[in-house]
């Protein structure tokens, strides 16, 4: 499945409207929880999938729980046992999906849309069993697609499957998304609608930049990497999963019209027709940096620093090693701000042992990161990054720099004033009176 | 399975907490929505359940949703949809079961209790095709046993089960006792304890006589006929599934410390130790009469005058043939009040093609029913009832009688005198201070 013949589907499905000559498109239209949160928006919904199989598409649908019920039902089980038997705690908490997939089959219904509700045991779509954050291990798109040839939607539970043993098994939050995907890759769909409260990926948060524009396509890639960085719209591991199994996702709203334009579809890199060099800018405020000064610059000295902080499950970011004078070193390196209390903790057991200097902490910083497939072969961009922020005065505390990505960490109060001068520099600024 | 294998049972239970040489029993106990309706309520049964498991019983637990949660899932599928599909129907409302399931098993883990829910489709608990009220048709109890076999207490949502098609299917209001009691045959258990809001089955209803007694024991029969005329506290079909099955059935209530001697046990007739001429008084105020006077006396004409009441689907309850003067008859029945409109505008319609004079209703009459089936070889229950109540000036409109039952249909301002009157006659009245 190649964008071309994602196109060529589309072609000819138009055609189909008039001729019928060739196969439908099989599109899988994914609603969150707050596009199902009550009656009222189930009803506008069902209308939606009503409309995209008229269209005389094949369309399967995947359903969250109504906003606010998982919540209450994760609730239920940590006031009754804070260590709550995770098997359990999946029997309870994917009863919100459960009813969501009947409801809309059932509003469907009223629409003279034939409808069945699918739970993950009826599909049926196999997991782990890591209860809580399964993994999709296999999911059968037989009966599935028997229900599209009979001209029926499946509605399905989304976030949860079944494991081996034949319990309920949860994919952890935001895991309709990955079940979304995962079943379109299953019903070989040529395309996965995500629709949510947003009406597709940004250049960068809009509530900073205000010249902040919608994207009309994103390569798997950068949306792994911006997600990774806090623009939380797609779960990451959907995106990982929609770029192996080469699903095209498309992120757009269900609070508005919609039309084949809408939206931001992720696509391969080899499919974008968009080559810009920055896709967007994301920054996070979740990171707080330790520095421990006159290190003894020593042959292993970073593995001996930094595998018991991995032993203990805490995930290190942006690292940078200076050598200072004297035979010692200087290392930097960030941790979430959640982690940082335990971090300096392993690291005053450890300082008898390594015979470092000072330790010194800072949740007082912003990370902002540009992204963009681009830059894999453009040398300029790090350039930019780093020449746009000098001139605004701002000190680059730590860099770090993956194939599509380059980060850096600064003081936290020059944040909105970085992610405006670099969403300008790069050229990403929507024309005036043209943004969202 | 008899009373005496039950006993016996009871006894090798005692002996085995000091000796371990015989098998344990095994107990079904079944909780209603009331019993759990909050995760304090939950917390509580989850108590109850560890004790009965500490008396070294092995024990199976049966629930409902939490009590108003099925009303707001019939609810939200009315709303959307007045004829909503049933199977789809079934996959929302089970979804109440489905929590209580896991909840409880959550609690029971908190106790250090061992738990594991069972939601219909993992037992599986097959059932015919008919959504909404269907009808169980195999119970597997294999998973269930194995499961105490490892001291595991198997938590089952009751009211639910799959059908063929592997679609969820639920047995219709009150079907978790229909569950419980099905289960209990199928792993074998020595008793069946429905947990429900009162503490037994009464000889008549204490809010109106309030000399009202406990039974310890009913007749599965006695239960019926008590059910079927108002005394619902078990589901009807539970109770003919338990009769049938002979599952020993014990209701008693979740709200109160209990014990061997609580609640009321439901046993077959030979098991009966108490043998009383009359088990208990029963009431109904949903009955209309419904008399057509100078019906013409000719062979069919009962058949011509029923069967389309019967193809429209209401029950015509009883029956009573007056030999009138000049070859006509008048003819009264009853329906049930809701039906009573249908039912007149069915015989408005026949009226010119039987040719009868008037039609007269009334939904101004009570139903009382004295049953026991002591009455089988007693024909002096029916001239008590009669005597008694002729000494309070009381008209008889419609009597029936069955084997077991003898049911009168009188002015509704003389119910509870009538209760209260016969209550007496039939020597029910507890004693002074003995009451519930």
């Amino acid at each position: 499945m190649s964008i071309h013949d994602c196109s060529d589907d589309a072609a000819r499905s138009a055609d189909s409207a008039f001729s019928g000559r060739s196969a439908p498109r099989t599109v899988v239209m994914k609603f969150g929880g707050t596009s199902v949160k009550d009656l009222e928006r189930i009803r506008i919904v069902a209308e939606k999938v009503r409309k995209e199989r008229a269209k005389g598409q094949r369309v399967a649908v995947v359903v969250s729980a109504m906003s606010g019920v998982t919540n209450q039902m994760v609730d239920y089980c940590r006031t009754l046992n804070a260590q709550a038997d995770p098997a359990e705690y999946d029997a309870v908490v994917a009863s919100g999906e459960q009813v969501t997939s009947g409801l809309l089959a059932i509003a469907l219904g009223a629409l003279g849309v034939p409808a069945r509700s699918f739970q993950g045991w009826q599909i049926p779509l196999l997991t782990d069993e890591m209860h809580g954050c399964a993994a999709i291990e296999d999911v059968d798109g037989t009966a599935l697609r028997q229900c599209m040839d009979q001209g029926i939607v499946p509605v399905i539970a989304g976030f949860q499957g079944v494991d081996a043993k034949g319990r309920i098994a949860t994919l952890g939050r935001g895991g309709s998304d990955t079940s979304a995907v995962a079943l379109a890759a299953a019903i070989k769909a040529d395309q996965c609608d995500i629709y949510t409260d947003v009406d597709g990926i940004y250049t960068t948060d809009p509530r900073i930049v205000k010249q902040a524009r919608r994207l009309e396509q994103i390569t798997y890639e950068e949306m792994l990497e911006l997600a990774s960085v806090g623009a939380k719209v797609l779960q990451t591991r959907s995106v990982g999963l929609a770029m192996r199994e080469k699903v095209h996702v498309r992120v757009l709203s269900s609070f508005v019209e919609t039309d084949e334009n809408s939206g931001t579809i992720v696509v391969d890199e080899d499919e974008s027709v968009e080559k810009k060099l920055v896709t967007g800018i994301a920054y996070s405020m979740d990171d707080a940096k330790i520095t421990i000064r006159q290190v003894p610059d020593e042959p292993g000295i970073a593995a001996r620093i930094f595998e018991p902080l991995s032993a203990a499950g805490l995930n290190v970011d942006m690292i940078v090693q200076s050598i200072g004078a004297d035979r010692s070193t200087n290392m930097t390196f960030t941790v979430s701000k959640g982690d940082e209390g335990r971090a300096c903790q392993i690291l005053e057991e450890m300082r008898p042992e390594i015979g470092y200097g000072d330790l010194n902490t800072s949740k007082n910083v912003a990370k902002i990161s540009v992204v963009g497939v681009g830059m894999r072969s453009n040398t300029g961009v790090a350039t930019t990054m780093f020449r746009t922020l000098a001139e605004k005065g701002i000190n680059l505390q730590v860099i770090s720099t993956s194939e599509i990505k380059i980060s850096v960490l600064i003081d936290a109060e020059y944040m909105e004033l970085a992610m405006r001068a670099l969403h300008t520099a790069y050229g990403l600024d929507a024309a005036e009176g043209a943004g969202a």
